[in-house]
C-alpha cells in the first residue's frame, strides 16, 4: 500500500488487493457510503451499458419482452416457496416503516423476483395459448452481504432477469439451456471470458430450483467468478403462486417455470481475467474507449498537431471506433500513457509534429507484441478496425491458455489439493453433499459445474473412494 | 363499471374511472401487491423503452455521462439540508432491518439522489479543471404516495435523475435551461405534447431549489401535468455536501449545481393526452406496434392470406415499421380491431383474398379522417412511414388546438373560476403564498408556471387586487 500513487500492488503478490486498487484507480466504482453498496462510475457504467446493449439484443432476439415489476415484495410471499425462502432470508432487507408510519406488513426489498413475477404470472395466463410467456427484468436487487467486494458482491447490484412460463418440462428446460447459451456466447463474444458451461451439483442450486445451470469463467488468481446462472425450476413456484392453464382439451395444469439472471459482477470478471500490473486490461467490445490519440507537441506546434489528431478522430469515429482525444494541458504525455494502461484502453495513437510530416501515427497496444509501430493516417481507421478486431481475439485465446494450463485432471487427493491450490481439478466425485463439505473445509473449493461437454467417465471418488456420480468428471475449484 | 367487458367509461362521464380502465385493458400497467406499486406490463414497458433511448441520446449529446448510485442512504444524509430533508421526509420508506439484524443507522429508500450524489461530488472534484461535471442516472425512485396513481403517482417510479456541477451560477443556469429545453422537445417531438415550459412560483419549488423550471402538459380533461422538472440548486446542496473547487488562481469556491427529471409519469401524460372513448391513442414515435396487420380470410385462403401479410410485413420492418401480424386463429377480425384500437395502434392494415387479388390493403387510422382506404401492397412502406409521421403531427396540432381553446387569460374573478374548471387560466397573480393559498382552497387551481415565453405585463392580483409580481401572467389551472 505505500506504493507510488499511480501503481498498483502486483497480482501475484495480493491479488485482492491488486482488484480493489485497480477498480478505483481506473475510476471504475467506488464503495457507496451504506454497507456494502457500490457508486458505479461513468466509465464502469459505460462498460455495464455496452454488456447490457448486446445482452438486450439477445435476450429480445430469443423472443422474450421487457417489463418491470415491483422492488418492494410483501414479506409473506417470499415465504410461499419454502426451499426459496430459507436461501435468501439471512440476505434480506426490510422496510418496516414508510410515509411516517410503521407498515402492518414489512416489505422485502428484492433480492430476485420469482415470487412478485409468480404472483403476476398466475393473473396473466389462464390457457395454454398464452404460453410461453417470455419476460425480462432490468433492475437492482438488494441481497445483505457479509463480505462485500465491489461488483462481484454488493449489498446492491444491477442485473436482469429472465422469468418465463411454459406448458411442459421439456419446453421450460430447453428455454433454460438457450439463455446458457445465450450467457456463455455473452461472455465469450463480449467480455473474451472463455467460459465453462455446466450443471450445477445439488448442493449448489438456486434457492427453490430442480436445475441450475452456470458458466464459470477462470480469474486470473486461478479461482472461479459464476458469471451468469439459469434455472429450471420445475412447477414449485407455479405450486406457490398458482400458475396453471388450460390445456387445449381444457384440464388445468401446473405451467414450468424458469429464471435466469446476469449481473454487474461481469464486469468485476472482465477485470479480473485480463487485468495485469499496470491496471486494466479491457476487450475492445466492452472499451469505453477503444483507442485513446495523445497528440504531442508544444508552443506554434500544438495547434496544427491538435487539428490533424481532432481530423483523425473524426474519422476513427464515423468507421464506428469509439475514439478519445487526451488533449489535457495540464498533464504531460508519460503521465497520460501510464493513465490509459490503468484504464486499460486497448489501443493508444501518439501523434507528434514528426509523424504529421510522415503521414503516420504511432500505434502500441495495451497487451501482446512489444514496441510502437507507425500506422498510416489515411488507412488508419482500416487498421485500427483490424487491430481491435485480433486484439479482442487475443484476449480470449490468451484467457483460454491460461485457464486450460490452470486446469487439471486428478484421481488422487494430492493431486486435486495441488490443482485447487492454483486453478482447477477436473475430478470425479461421489454426489454425497457431506463429501462436497469436507472437500471445501479442507481445500476452499467447490464443485464449480458438471460441465456439458465431458466425455462419459466413472470410477471412485477424488475424495472418499466412493463411487461417483453424474457418469462424467465435475469441475473444482476456489470461487470468489 | 357495469360496462361490457370490452368498453371503457366515457371520459366525460368520469375521467378517472377511464384512465384507471384504459391502462389495464390495454395490458399497460397493473397495481403491484404492495400498496401503490405497480407492474409495467411488456406494452407499457416499451413505450418507457422508446421514450428512454431517444432521451438518453439527448442526454449524451448534451455532454453528460450516465452513473449509477446506491438507492439505500444514510438516513442523517437527507438532514442535511434543511429544506430538502422538510420536503421528503413525509415521503420517505425507511430500511430498519436487513442481514436479519437491526441497522444502527436506518436507511432510506433514495426519493431523490441529491443527497448521495452531492457526497460523492465533493470527493470527485477539487480543481476547476474537472468542471462541469455533468452525470446522468436512469433508476427507480421510492416516495411515499397518500394517492398513487398509475403512472402519475406510484410508491416506486422509474426517472432519470440529471446531477451537475458547474464553476457558476450562469453556467449553472444555462444547464438548468438546456435540459428544460431538452424536456420539451422530448414531450413534443415524441409524446405529441405541447407543453409550457415556465418557471415555478416559489410554494410550488423542488425542496433546497433556488429555481425550480417545468414543462406543463393539457390533459384532455383540462387538468395540467407536471411532465418535466429542472432545478438551479444554487449553493445549497453544495454547502451541506462540500462539493467545492479550487479556481484558477487557487481559491476555494462553492460549486452551482442543478437536478433535473423525467419519469414513468410522462407515460400517463400520453394517454391522457391523446386517448378517447374508444381506449389509447399513441403517437407513432411511442407506438410499440406503429402498425397492425389484421389477415382476413378463413379455409383454403388463409395460408395464401397469411403468406401475403408476413412478406408485407417484412417489407415494413425493413423500412423500419414497427409492425405487428395479428394472426391470433380463436378470436374474430372485429375483435381483433377493437382490440388495437383500445391498445391505440395508430395504424392498422386489412388484407383479404380480394384485397390480395387487386394488391392492395385497406388502411385504417385510429383517429382523425373516417373510413378506410385501399393503398397498394408495392408502395405500403413509403406511403405507411408518410402516414405515420402525418399522424405523429396530427396528433400533436390537435392537442395543440385542445390547450389554447382551453386556456383562457382572464382579468375578473368569475373568469378565473370559470377557467379552471375546464382549464387553465392565464393571470396576474400577487406572488403571495397565502394568495395562492387561497385560490387553491377555492378552486383546486395551483399557479402551474410563469411561461418562458409571454408578454411583459403588470396590474392587480386576479384575487386579491393587489400588485401583481413577475411581470407577467401566470398559468393556474388543477392539476395531477
Ligand atoms: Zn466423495
Ligand atoms: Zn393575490
Amino acid at each position: 500500500m505505500a506504493r507510488d500513487e499511480r501503481g498498483v500492488t502486483p497480482q501475484s503478490e495480493d491479488f485482492s488487493s491488486w482488484y480493489n486498487e485497480v477498480v478505483t484507480k481506473a475510476q471504475l466504482v467506488e464503495r457507496g457510503p451504506a454497507r456494502g453498496t457500490m457508486v458505479i462510475r461513468p466509465y464502469g457504467y459505460r462498460i455495464w451499458e455496452l454488456l447490457q446493449a448486446d445482452l438486450d439484443g439477445r435476450i429480445k432476439d430469443t423472443g422474450h419482452e421487457n417489463a418491470y415489476f415491483p422492488m418492494l415484495i410483501p414479506e409473506s410471499y417470499l415465504k410461499r416457496e419454502a426451499e426459496h425462502v430459507e436461501g435468501f432470508a439471512p440476505e434480506l432487507a426490510v422496510v418496516t416503516h414508510a410515509g411516517g408510519k410503521e407498515l402492518e406488513e414489512p416489505l422485502v426489498l428484492r433480492p430476485t423476483s420469482e415470487t412478485v413475477i409468480g404472483e403476476m404470472m398466475a393473473k396473466w395466463i389462464s390457457s395454454y395459448r398464452d404460453l410461453p410467456l417470455l419476460l425480462n427484468q432490468w433492475a437492482n436487487v438488494v441481497r445483505w452481504e457479509l463480505r462485500p467486494r465491489l461488483f462481484l458482491r454488493t449489498t446492491e447490484f444491477l442485473w436482469q432477469e429472465g422469468h418465463t412460463a411454459h406448458a411442459d418440462e421439456a419446453e421450460a428446460m430447453a428455454e433454460t439451456l438457450q439463455m446458457l447459451d445465450v450467457y456463455e456466447h455473452v461472455c465469450r463474444d463480449l467480455a473474451a471470458i472463455p467460459v465453462v458451461p455446466g450443471e450445477k451439483t445439488p448442493g449448489e442450486r438456486f434457492a427453490g430450483a430442480v436445475k441450475t445451470f452456470t458458466v464459470e469463467g477462470m480469474m486470473r488468481d486461478g479461482k472461479a467468478l459464476q458469471s451468469g446462472t439459469t434455472h429450471y425450476l420445475g412447477t414449485n413456484f407455479a405450486k406457490a403462486f398458482g400458475i396453471q392453464f388450460a390445456d387445449d382439451a381444457g384440464r388445468l395444469e401446473l405451467c414450468h417455470t424458469t429464471s435466469w439472471g446476469m449481473s454487474t459482477r461481469l464486469v468485476g470478471g472482465t477485470i479480473m481475467t485480463h487485468g495485469d500490473d499496470k491496471g486494466l486490461v479491457l476487450p475492445p467490445k466492452l472499451a469505453p474507449y477503444q483507442v485513446v490519440i495523445v497528440p504531442i507537441a508544444r508552443g506554434d506546434q500544438a495547434e496544427t498537431v491538435l487539428a490533424a489528431v481532432r481530423e483523425l478522430a473524426g474519422r476513427l469515429k464515423a468507421a464506428g471506433i469509439r475514439v478519445h482525444v487526451d488533449d489535457r494541458p495540464q498533464v504531460s504525455p508519460g503521465f497520460k500513457f501510464n493513465d490509459w494502461e490503468m484504464r486499460g484502453v486497448p489501443l493508444r495513437l501518439e501523434i507528434g509534429p514528426r509523424d504529421l510530416a510522415a503521414g503516420t501515427a504511432l500505434l502500441a497496444k495495451r497487451l501482446g507484441d512489444q514496441g510502437k509501430v507507425a500506422i498510416s493516417l489515411d488507412t488508419a481507421p482500416e487498421v485500427l478496425l483490424d487491430t481491435l478486431d485480433d486484439f479482442q481475439e487475443f484476449l480470449l485465446e490468451r484467457a483460454t491458455d491460461f485457464r486450460d494450463s490452470h486446469t487439471v485432471t486428478v484421481d488422487a487427493w494430492e493431486e486435486f489439493v495441488a490443482a485447487v491450490a492454483t486453478g482447477w481439478a477436473r475430478a470425479l466425485h461421489c454426489g454425497r453433499p457431506e463429501c462436497e463439505e469436507e472437500i471445501k473445509a479442507a481445500t476452499a473449493a467447490t464443485p464449480r459445474c458438471i460441465p456439458l461437454e465431458a466425455p462419459a467417465e466413472s470410477g471412485s471418488c477424488v475424495r472418499c473412494d466412493a463411487p461417483s456420480a453424474y457418469g462424467k468428471r465435475v469441475l473444482f475449484g476456489r470461487s470468489y
